[in-house]
């Protein structure tokens, strides 16, 4: 009998609950007139499953490793007979991410949540009930990654934002340790503070040390000893540290927040004038296009039947969500020159073998999520209509199961509100772009760092690095060890990558010759790459109604250089 | 009765226990032959006072608070009705701050240890022999800041060191939130791991709502919510952040490292050669200096009867000390210029009127009081010997008690060996400079940046910012809110401070022109305080031979440049 997979399918009425914006959900929790319970809820639901048995395919650790590592069965299913669960560069990237991040998670946890409600532990009989409805309204939260941060709750619960306040951050739940809920059986209703799941996933021992098959091997991550650690980290892995600092250590959320505002190529912060980050220029490209097949706007997946020959379909959702994983986990762990200290340090979200043990991970696709459904609903005739992405609309998803025991495939994901849950923003019946637009605007992994002008052979890392114009991150998997039958295959197809980098600030406001157009691979070693990886980088200069109307369609994108691999010592 | 402050007089025989490298201490008592009971002993017993009420004057935090904030009464002594108990910028910092943070403080925790062991939830009867001997023979280890950090510990629980490991670092000890330790009872001996105290200092509300004597208010810290804080952090605390990340959020250790070794004035980490911290360069200079008088060494009190004309005294211990609490807690509060943001992030260790409550404060000033122990032994003769600081040598040390009931005075503190505790580099009978090199190498808070060339009048950080040169930073609280007897006084009699800030690696790495001295001081707010900060800066050109034989008191020195303040926009 397989876990029938349904999302939640309580309280759904004339509307169906959505997923809310994680700052505004725990600010309307913790505000004047919240009460806290789905909170509550969340808290003890989450880390209940956090705390359960390996044996157990619904505990945390067994979820998060569908994903990848450490590749072990789930639901009857081994990665390794079949062709592997991870679904990168790959066209079925956010309808896997549905229905395995968003329905299957959410579902679990909302079932126990229900647990605690009813079990002997769990709330008073006379509020059982009430507990419940709210249980049943519950949704996933999700990160809007590219939205400004709020900084206050007010007395409402309404979140209020300074005028100061322009930088992206992590979501306040991401940042403290502890946090604050109804203190089960108190009358009047107390608050304590509880471990909060959502700032890291901490285990009793050294991943590496579990049983098999659950052990997590460090060779499936380039490297980095995630075998020895006992919690996620973020920025925590520093080649040369104590064994005691690798195991457990660094959740260092202000080295995220800086990396998400200050990503090399934000030529507005280099300036010193008003922010206007790249996350937000790239969401608002990506939902702004209207010349993206599904194949073109899903995945990084090179697409040969077009996409060659049109930059302006070069950009894509799973290379902005890439970046995400980057700047969240921390991508160097061998020590770097000491000007480039300020890079230094891995963590989980950036390796994709154990990016989603770290519990942000959840939040981030559930955005990834949302902007996929904001495309599709402005896109409502697309959906694996062009000639490529069309071949795997009946792919299986493996290994989640519908309710008459056979497999998802992509074409049952279209509708994500058949799952039980929706966005504030795909609700309306009508929808422009004005709408959203306030709301935000294979192999080992590597970064593609690009310059614009003659690269350093030694410094060659970020915005201090001469002509630096910014980087492309794959999110990637080591084939050597792994057992992503995905990624052989691709390997073996000689499947390409593609993904845009706008260097619109960067020539606007730098001095840069931009005929001379370079690249560097690098792996987490800060080692250069580039007899591994092949590479075809190229400057185009955009139509000058592209801002004003992007992604037309129209091909007047002039070539203006073709890049050639940098030559760099290390 | 008082409480007779006399060290730990236990273990004493042909030798007096010494106080240890604390990443040296730790690796010996994880390693192959260590049995781990002192480090049990050290985190049940830090735990154990971390956890009493703040009625007992022996619970951390009323230890913590002899040194500013709350500014309580402490064995029947209130510092508002004296003279304050702070000894900032005061010929007496290294005497009071030896029987305050080492006599008092190891005495206190090798009492909780005995009770520990004695106590009913302590260890068995059979084994408490074995482990009072252990407490006996520990002491508070220490933090030697200006030495390379050791990566690992070999088989035998020495420390070895990578050839690459060339950096600064907290100990490990520092940077990780749990501690494996023998867990009681068990037998065999099975370990288990507990909160590390030394990672931070949790209370379970917000410091600014304790209970009257005892809450810490903002206006203390420079407009800085340490009111709000849960617990202590290190760059944690951002303005704009929710309240919630502003209460309990942010070890960041990393960011501490990076300081550690990058602070701006390292010329030979920006010119990229092998690393040379400033760290070390002024350790070691303070401690091969021939003409210090006590006076000179001992704090950043100007000595008007000769340093004003002597730029080679201007170095001292507290000087180096204040540096640390910069670099440890991180200063800026207020959001920075993004270009900035990796300043941004202030904490406990930053700010004096509530450093203490950080436990790396405790084995910070173990150090600074090693290297004092060091320069007296190098310097015998010298003692309160100079016209000014002798005149403070009967100066009562308060809260302290001795035994016979009355305060202590910087005059019984000469001999630490009668505390109870000694240090390995001061034990042996002969002793040259040669021994301990390979060791080691007040008003509102502000920091003073300094340049060499003319300042940008917007830009005046660090690094980055044109013409820096390095900074001094004055480790002081402010006054309108504090009741620091000390300030006060001080501020009267218009006593000045003075440090040292070596410019050879910048001049040597750097097109600068040397005959402009430029200056500008500025606030947690990052805004500059020149109107209320008055300031002289010179700068000096040492005799050739300075290095080789630093500090021989000829008089030689050329006087390059005097500085002047910079016209600054903030």
């Amino acid at each position: 009998m397989t876990y029938s997979i349904t999302g939640i399918q309580a309280g759904i009425t004339d509307t169906i609950p959505i997923h809310r914006d994680v700052d505004e959900w725990y600010c309307g929790q913790i505000g004047a007139h919240g009460n806290r319970i789905q909170l509550t809820l969340f808290v003890e639901a989450f880390n209940a499953i956090q705390r359960l048995p390996l044996s157990d395919e619904k505990s945390y650790f067994r979820l998060a490793g569908i994903h990848a590592a450490p590749w072990a069965e789930w639901d009857g299913i081994g990665p390794k007979e079949n062709d592997g669960f991870c679904v990168h560069n790959d066209y079925t990237f956010p309808t896997w991410h549905r229905v395995n991040v968003i329905t299957l998670f959410e579902q679990v946890l909302y079932e126990a949540m229900i647990q605690f409600i009813t079990g002997s532990l769990g709330v008073p009989e006379g509020v059982k009930r009430g507990w419940r409805k709210e249980a049943e309204q519950w949704r996933l939260p999700y990160w809007d990654f590219a939205r400004f941060s709020c900084t206050e709750c007010d007395g409402t619960g309404e979140q209020s934002q300074s005028a100061e306040g322009r930088e992206l951050r992590l979501p306040v739940l991401a940042m403290i340790p502890q946090v604050k809920v109804r203190k089960i059986g108190s009358d009047p209703p107390e608050l304590e503070y509880r471990p909060n799941p959502l700032y890291k996933f901490q285990m009793t021992m050294p991943m590496g040390q579990l049983e098999d098959p659950f052990k997590i091997t460090s060779q499936c991550t380039d490297g980095i000893p995630f075998d020895q650690r006992m919690a996620t980290t973020k920025y925590g892995l520093l080649e040369g540290h104590h064994a005691d600092v690798l195991a457990d250590g660094g959740q260092h959320w202000s080295r995220v927040n800086i990396a998400l505002n200050e990503h090399p190529w934000c030529g507005s912060i280099i300036a010193g004038s008003v922010s206007n980050p790249t996350l937000q220029e790239l969401t608002y490209r990506l939902l702004t296009s209207r010349s993206h097949s599904w194949g073109d706007f899903s995945s990084t997946r090179s697409n040969e039947t077009g996409d060659q020959s049109k930059p302006e379909k070069w950009l894509n959702l799973e290379g902005i969500h890439n970046n995400i994983h980057n700047w969240v986990g921390g991508f160097f762990y061998k020590r770097p020159d000491p000007k480039d200290w300020k890079l230094w340090g891995s963590g989980h979200m950036a390796h994709v073998h154990v990016a989603a043990f770290d519990p942000i991970f959840r939040l981030h696709h559930c955005n990834i999520d949302r902007l996929a459904a904001i495309w599709q609903r402005l896109n409502p005739q697309k959906w694996f209509e062009d000639e490529e992405s069309k071949l795997t609309l009946k792919k299986e998803l493996i290994p989640f199961h519908k309710d008459d025991g056979t497999l998802y495939t992509a074409g049952d994901l279209q509708d994500w509100r058949k799952f039980g849950y929706e966005y504030e923003i795909t609700r309306g019946e009508d929808m422009d772009n004005n709408t959203w637009i306030d709301l935000c605007t294979e192999s080992k992994p590597f970064l593609i760092n690009i310059f614009l002008g003659d690269v350093d052979r030694e410094d060659f890392y970020d915005a201090g690095s001469p002509h630096f114009a910014g980087s492309i991150y794959s999110f990637s998997s080591p084939l050597d060890d792994s057992q992503c039958g995905n990624c052989i295959e691709q390997q073996k197809n000689g499947v390409l990558s593609v993904s845009l980098l706008p260097a619109t600030l960067v020539v606007k406001n730098w001095d840069v010759d931009v005929k001379k157009l370079f690249y560097v691979a690098i792996d987490s070693q800060g080692k250069s790459v580039n007899c591994e990886v092949q590479v075809k980088a190229t400057l185009f200069r955009a139509p000058r109604s592209s801002y004003d109307a992007p992604g037309d369609g129209s091909n007047d994108y002039e070539n203006i250089a073709d890049g050639a691999p940098a030559q760099v010592d290390y």
